[in-house]
């Protein structure tokens, strides 16, 4: 019995909870375009806050993920000219820099409210990249906008 | 100038901000019965607690729903025998009374930890029924176990 824990012992520390890992699917406006976070982004980000969060943002981890679709129909790039390979590889770094800005917006929110968080961007389908992501990551909650268009296929 | 609020007035209140209200629609254990819940709705609201109300227990309001179908095979009756209308309300009052101790359940977790609670029955199809209540008391957030059957129509 000598080894067994006696009444002085200290007592164990509760051991401090995980926080509630909330991965985010974030993107631009549609209308105003980057770096402005998309309403129905801002507003899931806001109700997520607001409900769910409240005041214990200790209790929160945040997880943003931006996913930049190719620019397929190259709408954006009717006044650009490409002279060379480095043209291109120009225009992958700024639409990177865009979305770094459009990241930066909610990293920012997260921060004045004393919310611990990390933000990442990917190239793809959107709605293929918050799957796998959210697979690999694995957060507690998945929260996207909703424009009722159904943007998340279910995995 | 004399109505503007010189620097001595004294702070504007925060008001405390209403609680999160979230609906739990909850079920029996289909292998136990009554009053033991779903293993679903069990787990559906541990899960709640343990990643979205965690610590804040006062920022949280819960509204437990039971919705009983109507014993439609009669299975449950085999055995019983009915010799006048008032056994037939009995039965019906011995449902309702079992339905209580399901929502006895949640209700006393609840206490537990300190969250604010109501709870009440309803008879009818349940997916129809959680839609309907979920439309009435308008809560922030709606809350069903899951056995991947899809219980709950879209609203």
């Amino acid at each position: 019995m000598a080894s067994a824990p006696s009444s002085s012992s200290p007592p164990t520390p509760t051991p401090t909870p995980t926080p509630t890992r909330i991965l985010f699917g974030v993107n631009e406006s549609s209308i105003r375009g980057y770096p402005h976070p998309s309403i129905s982004s801002r507003t899931a980000f806001d109700w997520t806050l607001q409900k769910l969060i409240r005041s214990n943002a200790a209790g929160f981890y945040a997880l943003f993920l931006h996913v930049q679709a190719p620019d397929e129909d190259g709408f954006d790039d009717m006044d650009s000219v490409y002279a060379s390979p480095d043209d291109f590889k120009n225009k992958n770094e700024k639409q990177k820099i865009k979305g770094l800005y459009l990241l930066q917006y909610f990293v920012e929110r997260s921060h004045q409210v004393g919310i611990k968080c990390e933000a990442w961007l990917k190239m793809g389908d959107p709605k293929v990249v918050i799957c796998e992501e959210a697979k690999r990551v694995q957060p507690d909650l998945l929260v996207v906008g909703s424009r009722g268009l159904g943007p998340v296929q279910r995995y």
